[in-house]
């Protein structure tokens, strides 16, 4: 079949079946089929969706569509974590080792930063001495010795995906649930795992701004996961402030070291702690939720999970004096205060707008191609619901660069106050598997 | 604005303003907005449609990014006719000759053939020595002394179109009536016509199979020329049959002169009479459409507008022999009689089953590359309402390969014959002015 009509039978509203959607993804790949017959079937797409079966055959058309990892050298159930991505999402720093200090192995593949996001692979970078690349042969035998090991993600993993991606980002069909959900997956199916666990976003500095939306996404990719036989769990958590109080890379650390001592901020470790939960229990570490949370909770105060997070670091060539000693991370020239001009309750923090003024700063790209500090980024020393005076500091910039000016306005925008307490939101929404 | 941007506003329904669509034309054209991109724009035009004035504005942003004719060296109203194309359409043949015959000048650009539907252009080929280009200034003078020149489309007229109806015909989004308008009358706006007059075909033969999306098309046209302050009629007409008796090339021609003679087939005669009646009031030939149809019924039988079109043949080379001896165009060497294997009333022609049939044979082109045979063609024998008695020539084939079964078959396919003597459907459906 020509794909001209295959576009055709999506436009009218009719499904693909597996054999089309393989066609379609590896003619796609090769470059058999061109960009524009492609942006053409994915605006199609946008106004038409997949029915849960086309979704669930996009996807491992996709995570077929280049190398697809083998974790079978290691023991036990492999579990795997993704999120949505948000701002000040250091996560994945937290939730590995301690699911790790429970006895179930993460062989976790992380990506780079862009935009108003940052990347796992990033912040760890900013650890003195840090390799994400490692042979496969070493990731297997880390994952084995320590539970944990997190690398980024290799080229040719589901390959249609990127390039589609790319595509996507340029036709105004990146907002399509189908291909968000194929998008997520086809990747974390391609990185071999058992079980999945999915962080999906909801607010204003996430991809997702409504709760509705979230669930829709989550939902589809739940569902992908039933389809193709991985246990995935999505929990829908809160973006419509930054995570926790840095946005940054090398400050990241150092709170996901906070949080690792048990000391964190109490919805940063909240939602980890959940996130942890659903992984560990996947692992079949834990008889039930609850006594995973609790289990879990131990790990941090014992400073278990701390210690695993420690092996981590050295295996992969870091310097392990940081996790001591955090002040040994990086650190800025300048330290910026921003001072509140009106006093009351903060109402809201746009995530969106720090994200995009530690990007400027330096702490992420606007291109793939631009270079990171990873010593700059933002402290938010007031969050949403804490009361502010006039004069008070609601944020500390940290900068190399003497002029901060644009900065300063920017996260001074970034803040809503007003007159009265506002009602916190959960920081865990809804759980769907 | 990024034309992603764009694409994204019209996706979610919103319009475009006159200088976005300038903009997205002139960057198609050039080459800076790639063809994924714009096949996604014209996808979301497909889901979203346009309004009139987002139609007209890309209807002249089209008609402006390559050449503009100028006809004002042209001495009267220029009178332009366009048809959606059919299966045995030779209008334009007949049409041109007769407005011309009535003082009105026709200064007239077509197209060739492609695909189930034939082109003025190559039934004119047909003719001996017949050149379908002439240097502007002979068309011009062409016009003035005879009223009437053919030629065929210049390179440069509405690159836009052209190169964006190409990536139309691959990506699924040819059927969008806002697409399809502004096509048909960028090429009119920039072919430089004062009055249009379009015949749009409705039937199983034509592109437009139903007379409401006709009419939608008819309306959408109509109002672009209204916008544009062009004379713009519609005449809807059938095509549930093929039109007239031949469809071929030289078969057409010598169809034509029997019309232009005033002996051709009734509804042709009546459908040709109907768009040269629009042309001429629309040149100011005639008080009102009554007169102009009478008037120009007797400069059929007169001989007034067959001795225009010797006239213009001469002109433009050919060999005005033919004009009263069609025998003379070039004839196939087998005539194959295809019989009625059953009795009854024609109920119904297929259409575009004797347009493939008649390109198979080497009348038409599958692709833009293949030559024509322009002796070869189809004579229908019996049309619909005809009775039928076993064994009657229902048609003839007319070939240049001695092995004509495939041909003969798929003719018989194409005739649906049954008990009861069907209701004519009228030749002319409606006019929307």
């Amino acid at each position: 079949m020509r794909m001209v009509d295959l576009i055709q039978q999506k436009r009218d509203g009719g499904r693909l079946s597996r054999e089309q959607l393989y066609d379609i993804v590896r003619g796609f790949t090769r470059g058999d089929i061109p960009d524009y017959q492609m942006s053409a079937f994915a605006m199609a797409v946008y106004f038409r969706g997949m029915d849960e079966e086309e979704i669930a055959d996009l996807t491992l058309a996709m995570a077929s569509s280049g190398d697809v990892v083998d974790l079978s050298g290691i023991h036990g159930t492999k579990v795997d974590k993704h999120s949505t991505g948000g701002v000040g999402d250091k996560t994945s720093l937290i939730v590995v080792p301690l699911v790790a200090a429970a006895g179930v192995p993460v062989a976790k593949m992380s990506g780079r930063g862009l935009g108003h996001t940052g990347g796992t692979v990033d912040k760890l970078e900013s650890i003195r001495g840090f390799r994400i690349e490692l042979p496969k042969e070493q990731f297997i035998r880390n994952v084995n010795e320590n539970k944990m090991a997190l690398v980024g993600q290799s080229g040719n993993l589901a390959p249609a995906d990127k390039k589609l991606y790319a595509l996507r980002d340029v036709t105004a069909t990146v907002n399509s649930i189908p291909l968000i959900a194929s998008s997520i997956m086809s990747k974390k199916i391609a990185s071999g795992a058992d079980a999945i666990i999915l962080d999906v976003k909801v607010g204003s500095g996430a991809f997702m701004k409504s709760l509705e939306e979230a669930k829709t996404l989550a939902s589809a990719m739940v569902s992908i996961g039933k389809s193709l036989n991985r246990r995935t769990i999505a929990v829908l958590s809160d973006m419509s402030e930054p995570l926790g109080t840095e946005v940054g890379n090398a400050t990241e650390v150092a709170e996901a070291i906070e949080v690792l001592r048990g000391h964190g901020d109490a919805r940063l470790t909240e939602i980890c702690l959940t996130l942890a939960a659903y992984m560990a229990l996947a692992g079949g570490a834990y008889p039930n939720f609850a006594a995973a949370k609790l289990g879990l909770k131990e790990l941090l105060d014992s400073g278990q999970a701390l210690a695993t997070f420690r092996k981590f670091v050295e295996a992969q060539g870091g310097d392990p004096a940081i996790v001591d000693d955090p002040g040994q991370l990086p650190q800025a020239a300048y330290q910026v205060k921003v001072r509140a001009e009106q006093e009351g309750y903060v109402q809201a923090i746009d995530a969106e707008a720090v994200g995009v003024s530690a990007m400027l700063l330096g702490a992420g790209r606007a291109t793939k191609e631009d270079p990171i500090d990873y010593a700059v980024g933002i402290s938010l020393r007031k969050k949403v619901g804490d009361a502010v005076a006039f004069g008070d500091v609601l944020a500390v910039i940290h900068s190399n660069r003497e002029q901060n000016q644009d900065s300063m306005e920017r996260l001074l925008h970034a803040y809503a106050i007003g007159a009265d307490k506002p009602e916190l939101v959960p920081v865990v929404y809804e759980v769907i598997e």
